[in-house]
């Protein structure tokens, strides 16, 4: 019998032993499963980053797929343990809010508590759940145990939402956005995304700290080097970048920068 | 027919491409066997930092699992190579130490020097046994061929053991052992073992430079922010830490460190 | 049915979720295959260095074995990619020379443009060909279909070969090279390969900026500590080290250093 893909994002770096330990307590419940590193290089503790990772990789993972993520900094304390369905794929993760950016993009389909004892080691520790729970969990779930067997199940409502990664609308019609992750290029990502804004009926220009970009590009080579930068990336979201430089130290701009979007008539 | 696991702990880094070489030969003779990487950063030639990384992943992998390790200082010279069962589980290294931690805990089952040129790449490099002789061996192990095939018997006595992470019990009933880790929290793991004190019988406390600490904790919280505590981690080794600090940084401790447990009647 | 494995070597690092999203694409469409990674280390854009890559690890992987490269300074731009067969062997790159140092070694089988869009992700986008083309060609080749159906044929002379990494004669017999990498111990490895040189006819000494090496050693141990030597690393390409240091810190040469062989008579 097949079994499902297991994808793995932490932020266990790896240094330490602790993601090939999760991949041996995946061997021996799922030993013909597929695990595949999404990164362990997601910013220490850093649920935004870990939500935004889970996001640009979902779509490309086909139905079945199990994503565990691993960005804890509650473990040991009363946060709760996770397993939920949207789009025919699984998340398993603690309820913290690493699932807010995909539940922004894909319906909720079915949510569990991560309560059944049986599915998770014997001995669970205070500080290394992706090894004593959320990787068995994966392992039966890819070896074929249902998503409501795993434990009871968790009220939409319980499931928690960042609120960093909603975007608000304004009352002057601006809508305001942070800057959610810089890339190894200094580009600089925000919440914001594609398919979110009127692109077609209006034109938008971009505010961050003391600057303004005048209008949303569509491609690096629609500004000079040197030149700041608005646009989509291959992902949706919208970033801003500098054509031959570091926008993020350009700018001066880190993650929780607020960013707006400001509406050209 | 179904193959083993194999897993890689090695101190090359994953910056070239000798892992990769090594994935590449195990695919040659083990087309269907998984391989999983536990760690490729193991402190360059550092053997105690081998075989504790070995010994925490040990128990949480299936049995006929192979572990593969190379931190080899003496590749090239006339150190023996070998392959070894314990716990149904098996080892193929240096005949260094690495495997030191491991037969403390697990009785040997099968040793052999891994003399059978046979079932090596038939031209060796003096620099590379991870290619050339430990990935097929490896590979040939998961493919069905036995341990005995590999070579001769080694006799028991034969096998190098670290004096380092043996603990010494002294004659006033203290116990002395040392650092033999320091994670990327600055967490300094000791060589002691949960199963191998008596804890229930006495209480201890713990010299290490010249600081003492009264107790052994359960957790974290038993101590005050910026405190020192010595507990059980995860993987059942006594660490000593500081919460919400930097334990080797405070103590000025790093590998090797002394370190004495001292009963407390 | 079984799957070929597929070899990932890129420029991406893993800190970012580049390498897992490709990883996604390819468990979309050869879900039974194997995936390896080579290396995602290698040097920014540097063709030379993936080549080299490529080059040492090719020999060690079985027949079928589907490489895909990455290191793309022109994507995005009107560089052609392309799918190739060398020994059995298929790779899927780029056209900018990252193929040069295996098609120096390995004859040319076949040899196609990547143009046919069926095999392509629906939607393209102009930064990310790894993710849109590189990873579903690859899947695509390893889940059975044949190299031809992935678009035209291109004439070898089209394909883009490197002059870097070619030795050249000079009318005084020596020749010339240059240094193509440093690995992380320092030694400076160089394009000259073992089988293309007339080691039993003659004589060579090596000259590398100021320094002339004397003959070319077989072993670390033919000079003493601190010395330079020149030998044939374990891959067959010419390295200068330096016993127990750091050459390329020792005679200030980084990649690109020309380096001549020069016979003795």
């Amino acid at each position: 019998m097949t079994q499902s893909t297991i994808v793995l994002a932490t932020d266990f770096g790896i240094e330490d032993t602790f993601v090939g330990v999760m991949k041996g307590v995946i061997s021996y419940y799922a030993p013909r499963s597929r695990v595949i590193d999404l990164t362990h290089h997601i910013r220490p503790q850093d649920i935004v980053h870990g939500s935004y990772s889970l996001r640009i990789a979902f779509p490309y993972f086909p139905k079945q797929t199990i994503f565990v993520c691993v960005v804890d900094p509650g473990v040991g304390s009363e946060r709760s343990a996770i397993a939920l369905k949207a789009s025919d794929k699984l998340l398993v993760l603690p309820n913290n809010g690493l699932c807010s950016l995909i539940l922004n993009d894909y319906d909720l389909q079915e949510a569990v508590y991560l309560s059944n004892a049986k599915y998770h080691l014997s001995e669970v520790s205070s500080t290394f759940h992706g090894r004593d729970i959320f990787s068995p969990v994966a392992a039966h779930l890819a070896s074929g145990v249902p998503l409501e067997k795993l434990g009871s199940n968790i009220e939409p409502k319980d499931i928690i939402r960042l609120n960093q990664v909603s975007n608000t609308l304004r009352e002057d019609g601006a809508i305001q956005s942070r800057i959610i992750h810089v890339d190894h290029f200094g580009n600089c990502i925000t919440a914001i995304q594609k398919d979110s804004i009127t692109l077609e009926a209006i034109n938008w220009k971009v505010r961050v700290k003391n600057t303004e970009i005048s209008s949303i590009s569509k491609t690096y080579s629609d500004v000079s080097q040197g030149e700041l930068l608005a646009y989509f990336g291959s992902d949706g979201f919208l970033e801003i970048a500098l054509r031959n430089g570091n926008a993020s130290q350009a700018l001066g701009a880190s993650i929780g920068e607020t960013i707006q979007l400001i509406p050209v008539i």
